[in-house]
């Protein structure tokens, strides 16, 4: 039982809203929510759905060499990836300039594809694509000690959902094998699709950015309940976890914090205004150097 | 086993069906669809979240007599539900002079209270309110045989969604009652939610309608599976009833046709297109008529 992790506050926490929850709350409400990018897998040096774009800009341009002149193209054909992390970064800053024609090509890098083909060009990824610095597939990127506890909640009656900024149907395809998770209880962006002939088609019209005040209002869409349990670890999951509750008020809210340079990575970007509250709010904060007795799995 | 179902042809048909699909399909993929008014429950001579709507109508004219001069408050207030019946078919017809103003009053009848203000509104409505002519409580419209064709899959390993014209949040606090259809696995329409200070507040900014091509539009967002079997009533459900599929392409497609006027209504009004589909495509029909033993249960 939680064997990976290490004995001591956080794991006590956890052990003990499980037995005050199984004692007192009714198995269909026992409703635990996960972020996943740095909360269920690694999201550094860059975001897994991100080196999936990136190898499918890399496919349009070897198509139509044209694009080597527009960027987020250029940057791909270069191979100075560091132009999308910064990027990103100058959006949490508040410069767009950059994000914009990334994000442009972000929805339309899979447009006008039938799901099920979407979802096969995920899978053909996740056959093969290694995270770049960890030595390991990305299939084998989720956190050893967080799938465990999927797996303990759900011994305990638990319904597990994801809940994330990352693409719904770009984590589908393979929260089943990670997690144990199915499709239906996967909550994400999504761009939006049209029904044509019997078939879905994608498009390139965002639809949700399932993150910040959308996680809550997306959750309720799907779930139609608040959670009792919900993990995150950026400052896009606070709503989220405030929104879970009980009607004893007895929630659980885990908040992981990546202070691990040597197995994972160290960093508290993004997640500053999330561990204040955590703080302020007695949530539980999982630190992976002292919590995690093992980070991944073999 | 469907003893409220007459021998014959229908009944045939879903139980080879599902004797076939319980030999051929993994229990994960036995995904059943289900409109809800006019499949599920009754739908005349209005809807009921009409009724619901309307209620709510009158008391705002109560609270403000000066919306006695503008429609629909005006029919509400004068007993005029003609007018909304009027609307919706003229709507139907390609006029909607009458829809606009009535749609504007849907939308903001119960606008910025919490998502479960309003279910503890859908649950009052659901305790007392009563069918105009069929002389039964509302909680007691859903059809029988349907109610059992649940029961059925569900006793095959099917998982049941309802996905629905009708009002997201309007059919959840009473579909687990009549249906054994968890909050989660009921897909409808919705306005927009806001998230502020830990709760979800309604807006009264439409988000979706969940209708015609809508429907596997949003099953496929919540369930991310295509159903092997779908059941509707109307011209609204086609496109969910051809997006039904099976490796194999034996999936069940079933319309429930409304002709008897003793027991229930008689109408094919917005079944048209349906009808002549499921004529042309041979999905099974079943007519109330023949059909079902029973209509409603005591």
């Amino acid at each position: 039982m939680l064997e990976h992790w290490n004995d001591g506050p956080t794991k006590a926490a956890i052990v003990d809203f499980v037995d005050q929850t199984v004692a007192e709350v009714e198995p269909e409400a026992r409703i635990a929510v996960f972020d996943n990018d740095g909360t269920l897998w690694c999201e550094k040096p860059m975001y897994i759905q991100l080196d999936f774009l990136v190898r499918r800009f890399a496919e349009q341009v070897a198509a139509d060499p044209s694009l080597r002149e527009r960027q987020p193209y250029k940057a791909v054909y270069e191979d100075d990836l560091r132009w999308i992390g910064d990027a990103v970064t100058k959006h949490y800053e508040g410069d767009d300039t950059d994000l914009k024609p990334l994000v442009g090509a972000i929805l339309s890098a899979h447009e006008a594809i039938t799901v099920e083909e979407h979802a096969s060009r995920v899978r053909a990824f996740f056959a093969e694509a290694t995270h770049p610095t960890l030595g390991r597939p990305y299939r084998e990127c989720g956190y050893l000690p967080m799938v465990e506890l999927l797996q303990y909640l759900a011994g305990n009656g638990f319904t597990n959902y994801i809940v994330s900024g990352g693409g719904r149907d770009f984590m589908r395809p393979i929260t089943g094998a990670l997690y144990d998770i199915p499709p239906e209880r996967v909550v994400g962006s999504s761009v939006g699709l049209i029904y044509r002939d019997g078939s879905l088609f994608t498009t390139a019209q965002p639809e949700f950015l399932d993150d910040r005040p959308m996680k809550p209002v997306r959750l309720w869409s799907r779930i139609g309940r608040r959670p009792i349990f919900a993990a995150g670890n950026s400052n896009g999951d606070i709503e989220m976890l405030e929104f879970a509750d009980t009607p004893g008020g007895s929630a659980l809210r885990l908040l992981v914090r990546h202070d691990e340079a040597e197995r994972e990575f160290d960093y508290t970007a993004g997640a500053e205004r999330a561990l204040d509250q955590a703080a302020a709010s007695g949530w539980v904060v999982s630190r992976i150097k002292n919590d995690w007795a093992t980070v991944f799995g073999d």
